[in-house]
């Protein structure tokens, strides 16, 4: 084999070492735990999808997907998420379902990396959808479940930012009407969240002088309930004045759930995913320099898939909630059971009885270690028989 | 959205639908808690890995794998097996760790199907890798580990399958030289476990009638213990008896184990795995058609990756495990609670206390259910808050 690329990965990809498997294990069963608390269904789709219908829904970058031809000359692409995959399945097999549906999942997406320098190539959901419920009932049980699901994870300090896609389209399109290139570039701003970016172009703009005061006045439609208030000197249109209404309604909600501790509203949110409709949310830690979780309504997904349904969903990007939650390294405690030819079938027997009482027991013979006592160390404890007397060591 | 392939997926890609997503979460627990009870880490590897290296180094057939080009130009592979990611591991990044080490994993890999007709092209396995082991006893755990975990599965009736790539290899050589053809037709039936194909070519052949005679009796070297001592008779030179005094030694050991009632000797079997280089094995379940689980010594692999250190291990094919555990459907217990505008706050505690005590509890609001009789009888029990009195139904 050829030496230069021997024990290389493909760009952004990564192993699971033990020990991060483990958190990784942990993490998943108290974030399912809690889903399927909620009556949602754990479900999964293939890995490969055509990119003519799952790869165009999903609303990634082109350039961000990972693409194959196979053999009959179609072009497939890894699932670079679960959410069109997963509308694939709700319009498919399940469309005789009783709506609303409940579904979530677990497992890897993929999105093809440009350059070195940290981002992963594949990375791990746990998400869920709830298909077919347009109210503020069903945003706001997506919101409370995702705070549920991240609480019983472990992590306690956490925020999840709430705003409306339709707010900050109908507020452009109001202010800005057909300048599509000042509206992406401030679009662009706020989806980097480059505050002192949109500032400048404003100022630098020449645009009338009230415009460009309604469009840094925006920038102040973050925080608590207050945003809905002071919203309403600014949203100067019914689409703004509905998305208004439909957060307040949410918020209410979510203050029954009593989750809005770990609520902000920010009409400025906009998302990368275009496919959103409605309501949109993003989940931070502060140890955190990346997203957390997001997720949204999307109500025209489905109808693509020629279903009529709307839907709304989230996903945790667990590799990150895992670098959230801090986990001090904890290794697995296992005992050894050390042993040569004449006391191997005695090492069975003492290693069977120790694994049914709940141990984790590797059973080896001496011969075939190389360092017995750093072999020993790795162990929490370890029983050698092949000791005279065949005492515990430790 | 072209309508063609609109809800198509990829040869050989299939969905994983709740209740089917249960039986393997199920199945997968029982097998992990074995693997972990003998002392074995669990670990992952990334999805995607250079040709060059893992891919050449998988033994899968070329046209089986799914490649793609990145966009440096180097040609991946969907992986399509786990022994050589973690030979990739053992070798670098785990090197300095003391030996003998267990590594598990469970996981998708890939096949590309040629055709439409039932294989999947992707599959997950639940394996392991004993690596710096090459005694017998090291084979030996592995099996048992095999039997343990399948046991724990649930599985009642199944057999494994031993013999020795080192015997089937050495008899040919012994028997037919450099005849490069006919050892290659021979092998080819042995690997189909065509017999009835293999006695007709060697009839056919022009070979010596010792030669057939003795090319026939090998098909007899199958069964329990007697075969060792069929053996006897036709394995001619220093290879073949050793090969059959290594699997002596292991049947030795499984005895202690208590598991050879599980396991069947047969002389004739290969593998289209060519990196074994020892004892090998395959496990079948009555009412399966195909293979369940597989495994066996690859002492090159390692080497190949410039590891000095042997290695044996087994893989489960997990789907075909639940087909052959043939669970009866089973559907979640769920129970429902149905609110409207005034009950939604009473529904929320109602819903958290029956998840504290352990119920799967959805909460819906009445006015998102299509159809509310129907909804409810795909619960076992609900809650109907918004008839007057809000008792419950059943």
């Amino acid at each position: 084999m050829a030496k230069r690329l021997m024990f290389e990965k493909p760009l952004g990809m990564r192993d699971t070492l033990p020990f991060f498997y483990n958190q990784k294990t942990k993490a998943k069963e108290k974030l399912t735990s809690a889903i399927l608390s909620y009556g949602y269904s754990m479900m999964d789709t293939p890995l490969l999808e055509y990119h003519e219908t799952v790869g165009k829904m999903s609303a990634t970058l082109e350039q961000q997907l990972f693409k194959l031809l196979d053999q009959q000359g179609h072009t497939l692409v890894l699932r670079p998420d679960m959410t069109a995959p997963i509308a694939r399945v709700a319009a498919s097999q399940l469309k005789n379902a009783e709506f609303p549906i409940r579904l979530a999942y677990d497992g890897p997406v993929f999105r093809a990396q440009q350059t070195e320098g940290g981002k992963p190539a594949q990375f791990e959901q746990v998400g869920t959808e709830l298909i077919g419920d347009h109210s503020s009932y069903g945003d706001a049980e997506v919101i409370a479940l995702l705070v549920e699901s991240l609480k019983q994870s472990g992590l306690e300090d956490f925020v999840i930012t709430i705003g409306h896609i339709g707010f900050v389209k109908a507020f452009f399109n109001d202010l800005l009407g057909d300048d599509d290139e000042t509206t992406e570039l401030l679009l662009q701003h706020l989806y980097r969240k480059n505050y002192v970016g949109f500032r400048e172009d404003v100022k630098r703009s020449q645009l009338p002088s009230d415009t460009k005061n309604a469009l840094l006045s925006l920038l102040q439609l973050r925080g608590g309930e207050e945003v809905f208030t002071a919203s309403k000197a600014l949203a100067r249109n019914q689409s703004c004045m509905q998305a208004v209404n439909e957060l307040k309604q949410l918020y209410k909600i979510l203050n029954q759930y009593g989750v809005d501790q770990y609520v902000h509203v920010d009409l400025n949110l906009i998302s990368h995913m275009n496919y959103y409709t409605g309501i949109l949310f993003e989940g931070y830690a502060p140890n955190l320099g990346a997203l957390l979780c997001n997720g949204g309504r999307y109500d025209t997904l489905l109808p693509s898939f020629q279903l009529n349904a709307s839907a709304t969903g989230f996903a945790i990007h667990l590799e990150r909630l895992i670098e959230a939650l801090d986990v001090q390294e904890e290794e697995d405690v296992r005992m050894g059971v050390i042993v040569d030819d004449d006391t191997h079938a005695e090492g069975i027997k003492r290693a069977a009885e120790l694994r049914s009482e709940g141990h984790l027991v590797l059973l080896q013979h001496v011969d075939q270690i190389p360092d017995l006592i750093k072999f020993k160390e790795q162990l929490n404890d370890s029983i050698d028989l092949t000791v005279k007397g065949g005492g515990l060591d430790e």
